[in-house]
């Protein structure tokens, strides 16, 4: 097994390019597939300040690496959702990665900011935890890209999990969703631009990336997360995979260049943009007076913090 | 186990409809769900002469029961493909239901009429065998349909045949066959209207159908067929369906209310219909002088008749 750039001997195959590649050539591969998406998409312009969510996976680490790799002012942004272990290690080789780049990190711990916790937190608003977990997200993210003054917002989404959303949504046909699921969408009504430059990349494609770059991650899955429904679109798509490779390419790249302008065209018809005011607690974005983050904290504050439960053992 | 209808002992559990039901009226249920496909979607109106396209599985012969238990004027039309032991087992089951229903059966055997048979004819014409299958049958029930004055052509395709078809539609983004993907198509251009009446039900119950109806049918995969992608997509749904009951019936009337007419939409807008002419050999549409089946006879009849080559055997 040889490098197909070098013929040294390779450390990685990638099937989906039918080939393989020593770690040098991997590592470049990598940054080149983020440069590419960058700027097909448009993604990030020269000196444009972009913020990171990172969750101390090997997507988010990956990205944030790579991006100021390739020379982007790139700070990063790192939640304590108080998933118990889960959360701690995320956190820790977050802060580790930071402090051995030295790039610039910003903390914010639900506990601390806001007295919840995921857990709690979908407990007390009977949500599931992964519902609860992404608006908090959200609203985080977009928040402190605002206040920062970020110009764009960035993701670790990788290949495998644009090709499983789009499955879900595709299996549902749900036509809103798939008018917005974009690699990129525009700034707009107080909402930072967001961008997920991983798009090109493959999940056990980050994970090498950050193996062969001695990045330590999390490796464990989300313990709220098992037995999702996206885990479920995962393992479907991967089987196909298998038996040919570049079906989640093809998927996911054929949707934006055959498929996304229908569904944005028909939603376009169908109706028109609800009006954002802002929430009165926050100053977020929002169509209610109260935000829906706002009315979760409302509601979860002070109630009494509940056991880790992972969807699996209920 | 009890039946959702009459609380007698249940023989059959439905998880798509949450229900189970005893013999009598989980057949009631597979006529029910025929009758209003065929009116929903306007497939046959009352007094049409209709064909059934029999193959001698589960799927084309409850189809043709049903329709008959239905009062359709409904005639069958097997072909002898010549795939081995396969083809002749299948023959044999449609005759034998034939015979005891006193329906009206036509054949056409390959070998006798064209000097050809699927193997020989996908090996001389270097096509994979389900292509030059398909093409056939396609062709041949077309013109048996459009000679012997039937209104419609139905085929057995049931709604897990439908779901892979159109994931691999989807996977592929292939839009000039999601704007064709229907439940029926008129008629139109020399081809006869068809229609798939077995869309709301799935292909394990159409053979419990058989079972319970004391209907036989070759239960065997057709050789040639194993591997191909086609019964991939299968699986990928089908371990999507094991953990959300009721997934692929959403997946296919989803996309037939909110996506289908997009697609239609874009095709419309993209390209004008090819003129069709008429096969200078047989007078079958085509766009070429001589259609594609008269050019697959010319190049395959004749030939050296190649063994049975399973797809899993090459």
């Amino acid at each position: 097994m040889k490098c197909r750039v070098c013929r040294e001997p390779a450390v990685i195959d990638v099937r989906r390019h039918n080939a393989n590649f020593c770690r040098d050539h991997f590592l470049r591969l990598c940054r080149d597939q983020v440069a590419k998406a960058i700027e097909d998409f448009e993604m990030i312009a020269p000196g444009e300040r972009v913020l990171v969510a990172v969750s101390g996976g090997k997507d988010s680490l990956a990205l944030w690496d790579i991006l100021l790799d390739l020379g982007y002012e790139a700070d990063g942004l790192v939640l304590g959702l108080g998933i118990g272990d889960y959360s701690d290690t995320s956190t820790a080789h977050t802060v580790a990665y930071a402090e051995a780049k030295g790039a610039k990190l910003q903390r914010i711990d639900l506990r601390e900011a806001y007295d919840i916790d995921v857990p709690t937190a979908a407990h007390a608003t009977r949500r599931v935890p992964c519902s609860a977990c992404g608006l908090t997200k959200r609203h985080l993210f977009d928040e402190v890209a605002r206040d920062g003054g970020y110009d764009v917002l960035v993701t670790g989404h990788n290949l495998d999990d644009e090709a499983a959303v789009l499955f879900g949504n595709v299996l549902r046909w749900q036509t809103d969703y798939l008018a917005r699921q974009l690699p990129v969408l525009p700034a707009g009504d107080g909402f930072p631009r967001k961008a997920k430059p991983l798009v090109r990349l493959a999940e056990r494609e980050t994970a090498a990336y950050c193996v062969l770059q001695g990045i330590d991650y999390v490796v464990e899955e989300c313990p709220m997360a098992a037995g999702n429904r996206h885990l479920g679109y995962k393992e479907a798509l991967d089987s196909v995979e298998r038996s040919s490779a570049g079906t989640k390419h093809a998927f996911y790249f054929g949707f934006l260049q055959r498929a996304a302008d229908l569904f944005a065209a028909g939603v376009a018809e169908g109706q028109g943009k609800a009006d954002l005011g802002r929430c009165a607690r926050c100053g977020a974005p929002s169509t209610a007076e109260v935000c829906t983050f706002c009315r979760l904290v409302e509601r979860s504050a002070g109630a009494e913090p509940v056991a880790l439960r992972p969807r699996g053992g209920r």
